[in-house]
């Protein structure tokens, strides 16, 4: 686990903060807020009972609801944690037990889908500022969470023209809180960011993944075994959540399908180039690729030790 | 680095071992001998004169050369740790100074072109076993290895029909000894295995980087900055070496062009279930491939903790 955040706040930013689903990101905030004091009170909301079973066993709410509109109540500021699919259902539920001056916002990978699904849902008193923390692990469920998740990572915010700087500052200060850097960006371009940066390279692990098991020429004991080879690494985000993913891929189809276009024809032309005996080619783009992991490290998103410091087996 | 291995033996397997070319592989091998005492002196060959003051610094061997026809004279055991499109060109150069009875093997990552390219050189008085350790990291040169790199990893001996099963156990008894597992296979099933374990994933991680740094409508420093979303994972194994990857994909074609049509393939069907809102489709495979990894981390080939216990920047 990475180190621990600073000291908690004297004086909490907001009142009362509803948190609706609780899976990695739901439950990792709640952790951070309680640690760093963010809010007086934590209202967990989720409609799974064993989930909402297991946050109050793990102590992570003061309160906690399985139906949204009764638990956004009083809220001063209601984060959405569910899948991006399920955002605009859960916006028309809350919009009628919205407190005057609320902060809505939510931590989906896509934004455009969700700013349509959400605002027509929305009463003009409240506050909405898409938000996406660009972290996470492979694991799933309110037992996955840490208070550290967030810790240097960034967090893209999404305000619309228009929104009040006010409620934009606090949201800021909040995510600042829990260690995190915070970026503005329209939603479209964000869409178009992660597509590169996260969506698509999720889909060409699950694919490849499918691929190697679905293989006759090849056994899945083979391919589990000598996984060490490169294989393994892709597991790790085919690993991940997938509902999550699913609404993923259907709520940024565009940009999702465009840079897969873009992936297939850089694939093609690497085809060719092994096809074609060109040695040069390959070698090019092969010492390319080094400086970009370079930089990723020396901005503090990955560690330097080699294999990122896994130790297979041992943990 | 992962725990040490086991008490050294009392009397080393070969009176000398010649190990040529001194990257990850040849000084993890030279480590490994050393810590375990398996061969009475150690040779380090390398044509690289840097390479060879690095060698010497680090006090890996007895006795160092360039010339590999000098450096393997009187070795019972000789291994090639080169790029696989060096090892033809090796074995003809080595040829005429290797001692009878000497075991001749390799480190390469495809069998059947290393075969080809070294066997019609070879002294009928050689024992030829290629071999190939599935262990890596993705740093390279002589500072990179450690004596438990191949701890738990398994090596692929894949000797031809009628070679001596004595010069095979010895060469068994040689890995085991640095910890190693050993697996029987013919050179063209495992340059098929290796093509989907290794090789494929290595290319389509070289791919997407490459696609990412060239985006037009994306910048580079937005790439590194929310690579925590999944892209990182992918430069780990995009940073490796260039020369050693430029030549298995050269010495690896056929399979790897069949391997990247059924990536190929697959990722058309996910591109259509995206196009066609099919969730039920990318549901069904992402569910499916978690699984893989649970039995990867069960075989002890993976680490269980999240996000391969990785601490971004802590290192």
């Amino acid at each position: 686990m990475p180190e621990r955040l600073g000291d908690p706040l004297e004086t909490p930013l907001f009142e009362r903060v509803a948190i609706i689903g609780i899976g990695l990101i739901g439950s990792s905030i709640a952790h951070a807020v309680r640690q760093k004091n963010l809010a007086g009170s934590i209202v967990a909301i989720d409609r799974d009972t064993e989930v909402a079973a297991r946050v109050d066993a793990l102590g992570l709410a003061d309160a906690i609801f399985s139906d949204v509109a009764e638990g956004v109540k009083g809220c001063d500021l209601v984060i959405l944690c569910v899948p991006v699919g399920a955002c605009g259902p859960v916006a028309k539920q809350m919009a009628a037990s919205l407190r005057e001056g609320v902060i809505v916002t939510d931590v989906g990978s896509v934004k455009g889908a969700v700013v349509a699904s959400m605002e027509p849902h929305l009463p003009a008193h409240a506050h909405f500022i898409p938000g996406h923390p660009v972290a996470g692990t492979e694991q799933s469920g309110p037992d996955a969470g840490f208070a550290t998740l967030f810790h240097e990572r960034w967090c893209i915010l999404t305000p619309a023209y228009g929104v009040d700087p006010a409620a934009v500052a606090r949201l800021q200060e909040f995510w600042e809180g829990m260690g995190a850097r915070i970026e503005f960006m329209s939603a479209p371009h964000h869409d178009l960011v992660l597509a590169i940066t996260s969506h698509v390279p999720h889909l060409i692990a699950y694919n490849i993944v499918g691929t190697a098991a679905d293989l006759e020429q090849v056994t899945q004991s083979e391919v589990i075994k000598f996984s060490a080879g490169g294989f393994r690494d892709f597991t790790r985000i085919a690993a991940s959540d997938p509902t999550m993913w699913r609404d993923v891929f259907l709520n940024n189809k565009e940009a999702v399908l465009e840079m897969i276009s873009r992936f297939n024809e850089d694939l093609a032309a690497l085809a060719r180039a092994i096809r074609w005996d060109d040695g040069d080619a390959l070698y090019d783009l092969f010492s390319r690729t080094r400086s970009i992991r370079r930089s990723i490290i020396d901005l503090g998103q990955e560690t330097d030790a080699p294999d990122f410091g896994r130790r297979p087996g041992k943990d």
